[in-house]
């Protein structure tokens, strides 16, 4: 069964939260009560306003099995290249193991490409060893070291 | 004497791309040709019409010093919370060794709290250990692997 890419609406933003929160480090820190915290409407709101950001949705047979955040980004640096940066990527529980990772991974590196990104980016937690190997397979190189500063 | 922070103009471009270029690695990577890259020139404007981006030029007695670009971004994660992207610091290496990275990043720091975000975040290259022990020592932990693919 293929996968459908689509931007996410509002009604779906339930659907995200729970899949936000349902993960080991996810389950610590975000907000799975509903009605929905507040925040997450706003940002919500805020990323749909933004061109350059896109939070994509991933069905299967009209079934959410996974999410993603493509932000797209304009630098100087390596001759004014753009660059996509992806975040917040998560699969559903009962989806995992398909090759459902790699082939998000395929259309978000396609949409990169359609935007005339020369890089692709992300961050991987170190706590989270399978997602990094799956990075490497994907031929993502570990060159960088992820800063992160809570304020 | 002070630093000053304001946002780039289409007058800064050509001192902007020497800095980029005028660094171990920027040098093999940039073009410091003159008239610019035609490419240099689309970015500046694409990140001057992006609201979520800020070019900063940092000078001294009206001198360029250095430069950085910070990026806003709404994410769901983290219960809706925006995030702050540095990227491409540089500081002219006449100015090097006074404390101006440590000032430019409080106040990249700053206007990343007046913008409500939780976390400011950057990947730095494993081949810079000086700017990798600077980060540190600004309290940001490498939690993170930064991984990269050139499309």
């Amino acid at each position: 069964m293929e996968l459908k890419y689509r931007s996410a609406d509002f009604e779906d933003l339930e659907s995200l939260v729970a899949l936000l929160s349902n993960d080991p480090l996810g389950n610590k820190r975000e907000d799975a009560s509903v009605p929905l915290n507040r925040a997450y409407i706003e940002a919500f709101e805020a990323i749909v306003r933004d061109s350059n950001n896109d939070l994509v949705v991933v069905e299967q047979d009209n079934v959410l099995v996974g999410m993603l955040q493509i932000t797209f980004i304009p630098y100087l640096t390596h001759i004014g290249s753009w660059r996509c940066l992806i975040e917040g990527v998560r699969i559903h529980s009962d989806y995992r193991g398909q090759g459902f990772g790699e082939q998000m991974f395929t259309h978000a590196i396609e949409q990169a490409k359609s935007r005339g990104c020369k890089i692709v980016q992300l961050t991987s937690d170190k706590q989270r060893p399978d997602a990094i190997r799956f990075y490497e397979r994907l031929g993502f190189k570990a060159t960088h070291e992820g800063f992160k500063l809570a304020l």
